[in-house]
């Protein structure tokens, strides 16, 4: 079936990501939870269409260049939510010219940020959605406190151009707890100053199907679900059959009886670790390891006789596999009654 | 200087470029090596001829893609070395019709790459060079021993369409005593055949400045050096002054007094640790640590008040120069008198 295609190269079977995207709408259908997948795992305008069917509200995007080259590639992605903060005279004109063409949505942890966006949209007569970044322990952007949420909220309900859209977090694993815990008290504050919090939205696949022990939450924004990695699995949340997205290699020496080099490396696979070891899983041998990244070459060991040939292929699920999305400038889509296609990845590199 | 530019983004400092192209260039100039720069670290036709104009024989690419980029821009890159087995008929083809534009030659370490290099260039009646890949200690691909090396050069030489080229190495850090040795007893057995051994060619920026420890080497490769980066500081080949890619980002949240959140992350940066703790090294901020990447944000710690504004950019040496190059299609080219200029980079991305 791959026969044709150069390696390495990146495999996306539309069937698993179809029903990767359906198995957890229905869960989240099931829980009255709002979902806005994360794009940055696919990138794909095509792909973020089937979430759309499938009954996502939208799209969640990181960056603006990102957003822009999705929404160039489908008239139907008009509903974006930006889960940054924007910063910077170029950035804050962007998201204008955005903010007028689809419905638009970011987010702020900073007076800063949120007096930048102000100025700017109040400038411009349109309005922006802002959502107040939380910390329910991830420890990376986030204000630290619900009384702090309810600070910038109001600053956004008061700033004009701004519209105040509610809350947003992206918790670490295991943090539905502190999730429900400090959206409760952070809305309550809120409402307690006459603001609606008209969202609250909380992300992140390893955790996707614990999303209602945080019933606070109304929306959310999983990403990897769509493809699902190494990283998923050893979380326990899929198995190795739901990996729609698998990294196509040569075989190019087996200069050892335990010892074989693929084509593909770090420039490929990436050096992401995701608290695991080795780089990925070969498909159908789990007794070999991807235990050296180079570049371009990566190689595989085992215990006894590693059983490959030169000029062999295998298939490999990467650790994680949003950062392989972004390593290609098309991947090849194929499902059971579909052959391989290339589909170029717009929003590849969009770090702007 | 960098005031226009968006980031994040990638800059280059060309004046620290060539200077750190120029004093390798006299080094090996001083003991008689030619030098080969391998251009995985900056993917770029002009920089490829900076270091030609400083006395480098040809270039050195890892696949052909890259080498097709590199070829398509510019007419002076027309000596090319490919240190890759390489296999697999549409390869091959792309293979055969590069080496009728340059002068061009690969490495092989096993039987099927040799054959197969032999059916495709004799039946096209064009000539390939061939080296001997020799395992020095790094344990990736390569022959195991000198009697191997031996064994294959003579396949090599033997083979319709092939002309042997000499022996190929990459050895491990610390490696020069090793790769003596190999080389030296592998060049005996292959003389001993009545062949001749017209180069041996090694590499590796960390260990650069001791390729005179080997010298049964005649050539030298070497990539990072060109740019340098954290690993080589940390090395102790360079100083944070000689490094010529940094990566500008924008501070986007402190929400901490200790800690500080910036646009790049690992789809900047990349997770490339190289055996190091943390992301990168902040350019006049020692004390701060790049403790945690996600895709699109960068985590800053240090002990005390990290005195960052939301708002700031700051300049960060990245880990492993060579794989944030090929994150970007551009990178912002700067010198002492000359303003940032934005360069494509036209063999990013090229794996296959």
């Amino acid at each position: 079936m791959f026969d044709k295609i150069q390696t390495p190269a990146v495999l996306v079977d539309i069937d698993v990501a179809k029903r990767n995207i359906e198995r957890f709408q229905a869960y989240a259908d099931s829980h009255g939870l709002k979902v806005r997948p994360h794009i940055k795992t696919h990138k794909l305008p095509a792909i973020a269409e089937m979430q759309l069917d499938a009954g996502a509200v939208g799209i969640t995007c990181q960056k603006i260049s990102e957003a822009e080259a999705m929404v160039a590639g489908s008239d139907r992605l008009n509903d974006v939510l930006i889960t940054y903060n924007i910063l910077g005279d170029d950035k804050l004109a962007a998201l204008v010219a955005l903010a007028r063409k689809v419905r638009l949505a970011v987010v702020a942890d900073n007076a800063t940020v949120i007096d930048g966006l102000s100025a700017a949209f109040a400038d411009a007569g349109v309005t922006l959605d802002v959502f107040v970044e939380c910390n329910t322990g991830a420890d990376r952007c986030g204000v630290g406190s619900p009384e702090a949420a309810a600070e910038f909220a109001s600053r956004i309900a008061s700033a004009p151009g701004l519209h105040f859209a509610g809350l947003m977090t992206y918790p670490p694993v295991g943090g539905a707890a502190k999730v429900q815990t400090f959206m409760t008290e952070a809305k309550a504050l809120i409402e307690a100053k006459g603001i609606a919090v008209p969202a609250i939205t909380s992300g992140g696949s390893p955790d996707m199907m614990l999303a209602h022990l945080a019933p606070a939450t109304t929306e959310f924004r999983p990403g990897t679900y769509v493809y699902n990695d190494r990283s998923l699995v050893a979380g326990g949340v899929c198995s190795w059959d739901d990996c729609a997205l698998t990294v196509l290699a040569t075989v190019v020496s087996v200069p050892a009886p335990n010892r074989a080099i693929i084509d593909a490396g770090s420039k490929t696979l990436t050096s992401d670790l995701l608290g695991l070891t080795g780089h990925g899983h070969v498909l159908g041998r789990p007794d070999i390891a991807i235990d050296q990244l180079s570049e371009e070459h990566g190689r595989l060991r085992c215990e006894g006789d590693i059983g490959l040939k030169v000029g062999q292929r295998i298939r490999v699920v990467p650790n994680h596999a949003c950062v392989v999305t972004n390593m290609v400038d098309g991947v090849h889509v194929f499902g059971e009654d579909r052959a391989p296609e290339l589909w170029p990845v717009p929003a590849r590199g969009k770090i702007i």
